[in-house]
C-alpha cells in the first residue's frame, strides 16, 4: 500500500513542474520507474546533488555552486559592461547564443503591481553598487519585450539615470526569418517605427 | 564550474521524459531550484524513495513495494475474474474510474513485430498459469483499441482458447484508435458493462 501512496506522491511533484499536468506527470513517472537504473536513480541523485550545491552568485544572481560565478569570475569576459536580464533562463539564453561576451546581472523578476512586485524585490541596489565596483561603462537592458519587461527596464533606467552609465536596450523588430504575416500588430509597429535607412 | 556541468545534466535527464523537451527541462529545472525546499529535494527524496523500493508485483505485473501487490493481497476483489491490460497506466485508469473490482493481469506491451516484440515478452504463460491457480472463469482484455492492442487481443484469446475460460473484450465505445488511459470515466464505465464475448 505504501508504494501506492509514495508513487502518488511522486506524480503529484511532478505534475507541479511547468508544462506537465497529472497525465503527463503519470507518464513520466511510469517512464522513469520502467528506467530505474538508466534515468529515475540518476535523476534522483543528479537532483539531491544540484540541491544541495546550487546557489545564486551573490555578485550577479546566476546560479552556481560558489559564492561567485564562473562568468563572474571569468578572466576572458569584457569589462565595464552589464547587461541586465530579468531571469536566469534568459541569462542561459544569451549563453547558449554566444553573442554577448561581458557579465550579466538577473533582476529576478520583472515590476508587477498585480503580482505583489516591486523595486525592492529586485535586484537593483546590488546592480547600482555595481556599477561603481566595476567600474562599468554601459548597461544593456535585455529584458522580454513585455508591458511588464519594457515597464522594468524604463525604472531601471531611472534609477541609474544618476551614475552616467551609458544605457541601451535590445533593438525591437522582425525577427531573422520572420514573415510579416506571422507577426503580431506591436512588433509589427516597432519594427516600423524603428525603421532604418537602406 | 561543476555547478554548470550539473544542472546541464539534470536538463538532459529531465529532457528525456516524455512530454518535455529541451526547452521545458530547462523550465522545469529552473522552477525546481527556484523551489529547492518544497519541490525539488522532495522530489529528489522521493523519486529515490521509488527507485529503491518499486518492482513489479509476481503474479499480476501491477508496481509494488512487496512481491505481491495490494490488489492481489486484497481480500475485497472479486474472484474468479481477469482483466488483462497491456500497460501499468491502464491498470491505474481502471482503477481510477473505480468500475472494476476484480483483479488484472498487466502484459506489459502489445505484440508489434516491427518493434522485434514478440509472444515471448508479453507475460502470457504466467496469465495461462493464474487462470488456473486462481479458478478463473472470465478474463476481460481490455487492451487499447489500435491495431497492435487488437492484434494481441485475439493473439491472447487464442492463446487461452484451450483454457475453457469465458474470454470478453471491452465494448464498441473506446473510439477507434483510442487508448484506455484517455478516456473519461464514463466511456470506460460503458465499455466494461457492455463488454461482448470474444
Ligand atoms: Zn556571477
Ligand atoms: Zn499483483
Amino acid at each position: 500500500m505504501s508504494s501506492t501512496r509514495d508513487i502518488e506522491t511522486l506524480i503529484e511533484l511532478m505534475s507541479r513542474l511547468p508544462g506537465l499536468g497529472p497525465r503527463s506527470a503519470r507518464r513520466a513517472v511510469l517512464h522513469l520507474i520502467k528506467k530505474r537504473d538508466t534515468q529515475l536513480l540518476p535523476l534522483a541523485q543528479m537532483l539531491d546533488q544540484v540541491g544541495r550545491s546550487v546557489r545564486a552568485c551573490l555578485n550577479c544572481g546566476n546560479l552556481s555552486t560558489d559564492d561567485i560565478c564562473a562568468i563572474c569570475e571569468s578572466e576572458k569576459r569584457a569589462t565595464g559592461l552589464i547587461c541586465v536580464v530579468e531571469d536566469v533562463a534568459d541569462l542561459w539564453a544569451m549563453e547558449r547564443a554566444q553573442v554577448f561576451d561581458g557579465r550579466y546581472h538577473v533582476l529576478g523578476g520583472t515590476l508587477s503591481p498585480l503580482d505583489d512586485i516591486g523595486p525592492e524585490d529586485l535586484h537593483i541596489p546590488k546592480l547600482r553598487d555595481r556599477i561603481a565596483a566595476e567600474a562599468i561603462t554601459e548597461v544593456i537592458l535585455a529584458l522580454n519585450a513585455t508591458v511588464e519587461g519594457q515597464t522594468t527596464a524604463h525604472y531601471v533606467a531611472q534609477e541609474l539615470a544618476t551614475t552616467g552609465v551609458s544605457i541601451s536596450g535590445l533593438a525591437q523588430g522582425v525577427p531573422i526569418g520572420g514573415e510579416l504575416d506571422y507577426l503580431d500588430d506591436g512588433t509589427l509597429r516597432a519594427a516600423l517605427s524603428a525603421r532604418k535607412a537602406f
